[in-house]
């Protein structure tokens, strides 16, 4: 995705460094049990299980690797960089377009509403300008489809 | 596996294309349906059904794009730069982790030899060379324990 999507990415976007933090976050992710975005419950515990995760999956790898990849999963974390914020943009659209391929998917599973979907979209109109205008579009066609509760 | 492994690729390897190859060759594998490496029959197939599955996968993306991921998967193919190469001994060396971390998982399944497996391995002499030592203490370890045939 970062690849076919990198003309997209914003100048000082650093693309390998985008894509290491998407497959790192991803292992992350997985070990600590992967929390339903508008799932608040979940969400409360996330930041913590999220570390506990990270540190024990970088705690495997020799110190100095360990390092390079935490340093990769913190700047992920904390959204301040281009590259970041690019990633992250990317790590957004993709349930987007995986919720209108399946007809609505997870948001009609839990009753999600355009409302909840364009907050969570947020950051892809500060990581991927460009694509602010496709997102907005495709939660209105997933709305007129009856995908997502208007 | 390409970024924790990166100390291990020889000298010239560009590191996020072979990522990229290696991201890349799957998304053709799983379109062609993956074929078991000591399948005889699936394999006479498999080039073709490949070469099938990449030209309907890369004429999706506008023209410029598809090249650039066709370029990227037949450097893949065709194993004659060190990026390759180290890609594909990557791409070798996961199956064998997996098989050993599943007590034998589809050697077993299918009665496959030690000479099979080395045989299979024989990309990562060349694309990795200083992961070979350890790639054939793995397969003696293997053979041991009964996971795979002597």
């Amino acid at each position: 995705m970062a690849m076919v999507l990198s003309e997209y990415a914003p100048a000082g976007t650093d693309l390998f460094r985008a894509v290491k933090m998407l497959l790192i976050h991803d292992l992350v992710e997985i070990d600590a049990g992967d929390t339903f975005c508008f799932d608040v419950q979940g969400n409360q515990s996330k930041a913590e299980r999220e570390q506990r995760a990270a540190d024990r999956l970088f705690g495997l790898l020799p110190s100095e690797q360990g390092q390079e990849l935490c340093q990769l999963w913190n700047e992920f974390e904390a959204q301040k960089t281009v590259t970041a914020q690019f990633a992250t943009a990317l790590d957004r659209i993709q349930p987007l377009l995986h919720n209108r391929q399946t007809q609505g998917g997870t948001w009609r599973i839990h009753s999600i509403t355009r409302d909840q979907v364009i907050q969570r979209m947020q950051p892809i109109a500060s990581g991927a300008p460009e694509l602010w205008e496709f997102v907005q579009q495709t939660i209105e066609t997933c709305v007129a489809a009856g995908y997502l509760k208007g």
